[in-house]
């Protein structure tokens, strides 16, 4: 959750004249989103989000997230559309942060997603991959083989506070990724954090994706693999390949894999799997400031590295065909 | 800002069928309320806020809150409604808490309020306490002369590092407050927590009043006295008379003030000022579990306190009669 900049009633109201959207009748903190300051806005024009992007965000990646979400909505992704003020800009300044607006979108994120909001989950991944395919900007992803590496040293010597043997755990996974890892798959931009979180469903139905500040240039292959580590295991850490299923299912149905994809599946979940690990594992050892941030457990990812390091082919993750 | 239990969507789902006001179409944790865990809910009938009581909040005063909330909007007060589940019931469980669910206010709370917002919470204040008069149930405020003795002894340890001769200051203004304290003034059904935060305004208008968790039986003039400390003062600790001039007028427009409430004023002001630089104190000093409440700084209403101590009579918070 994550309300890290407080902004006064004047500040606000002087950032929103700049919008033809009417006065604004409610504004409250939401606990959305770990990484920047969200508000909920209840616009005479209707509801919207107001995001304060934290100094997490780089500012020069914003004009690619922003963008992004304005070109994926174009294409029919349901996700958030940045609203332009009157003078024609999506991206603005309050409470001495970058500031935007967007629209707000309907629908619940589900706890425990069963297949069928997993299938959803693979076709709507699909669909991202392909409205993307023409979006004009790129940003690379910080948090590939290079990220991993760097990461991989900050952890180090907190990682076997975590789980013993895990720092030369790490080292060899890393070591063994960098040896394998595919040169060339088909790419495009990828969300690379379409956690359950991160997708809203409404009336039985995939009604939005949200959080594009992790969206990059990628293996498409690489974002369906981040999937099955999000949403196809359950909370023992155990793979639920019915769910792998229907996921890959789905995107394929949408977006068919080439041979070169499907076969690099395990590598991919390792590496996903190894992203999110490391990850946690930075942030479960770095202080708290504020504590505003639930930390999220690394150990859920080791086991998941764990079960990919087993998997001999993509038929270990639901793929049948 | 304050989301302490997190709901799962099944629970929420199942909770919420019990309620005729069709499918749930978002749900987001807001950062609203110190006490309590608080969610923004969407549902087809329209907004709502659900809260989930914490430990902090009495289970045995939930109908008293609930009830009060209920009674004052049927008598024109604008403020939350519980709702009433198809069993009839307002008060329900979730999560393993007694949790509720209120309709929704617009509006926004302005944090430099103006003489116009003082004289309308004057108006408000007023109006409260007329329509609570016939309110049937009643609960004695925790949080008067014995309490803040309960608090002194608790705060008595680590006052003196907060400002040095604090402590035997408060054991004095204790002391002082315990000999002179009223006996009889006009009392019923007060707010006793009627900040900035807690009043909306919309449209240059006051749109409701929220947070009724710490309503009990007490003076008028002392709730009264409460709001001069949280509305008339600068952020410099300096007292404006213009806003307390509106607050008090406005208020005895709505409600005149007898000859003893006037007289009692400052020696009010003072137990109100004390009641808050007590429970900030102890807040300040406590351990914090999980730092998601923004601590306030006691220092404010101890420089508040002095004002009061140096006030003669009602003219110095600009009563004119």
């Amino acid at each position: 959750m994550a309300v890290y900049t407080e902004v006064s009633d004047d500040e606000l109201a002087a950032f929103l004249s700049g919008y033809d959207l009417g006065p604004v009748m409610s504004c409250k903190g939401i606990a959305e989103g770990v990484e920047n300051t969200n508000y909920l806005l209840h616009m005479e024009r209707g509801h919207f989000i107001l995001t304060l992007y934290e100094k997490r965000v780089a500012q020069g990646d914003l004009p690619f997230f922003l963008g992004l979400m304005e070109h994926l909505s174009g294409r029919g992704v349901t996700c958030p559309l940045p609203v332009h003020n009157a003078k024609g800009d999506a991206l603005g300044r309050l409470g001495g942060r970058p500031a935007a607006l967007v629209t707000f979108l309907e629908g619940m994120s589900v706890r425990r997603p069963d297949a069928r909001h997993c299938a959803m989950v693979g076709d709507a991944l699909a669909r991202l991959h392909s409205a993307g395919a023409d979006f004009g900007l790129s940003r690379p992803n910080a948090l590939s083989l290079e990220g991993w590496s760097a990461l991989s040293r900050d952890a180090q010597a907190s990682a076997d506070k975590v789980a013993p043997g895990l720092a030369i755990a790490l080292a060899n996974e890393l070591a063994y990724l960098h040896a394998n890892w595919p040169k060339d798959l088909p790419a495009g931009v990828i969300h690379a954090d379409l956690f359950p979180d991160n997708v809203f469903f409404l009336s039985g139905a995939l009604s939005g994706l949200i959080d594009f500040y992790f969206a990059c240039n990628d293996f498409f292959a690489y974002d369906l693999a981040i999937c099955l580590n999000a949403w196809c295991f359950e909370q023992d850490a155990s793979f639920n390949v019915t769910k792998g299923m229907a996921l890959i299912d789905a995107y394929a149905r949408a977006r068919p894999l080439s041979r070169a994809e499907v076969d690099a599946l395990p590598l991919l979940a390792r590496g996903s799997a190894l992203r999110f690990l490391l990850t946690r594992l930075v942030d479960w050892v770095a202080p708290t400031d504020g504590a505003l941030v639930k930390k999220k457990d690394p150990v859920e990812y080791l086991k998941k590295l764990r079960f990919h390091q087993q998997a001999s082919s993509a038929r270990d993750y639901g793929y049948m065909r």
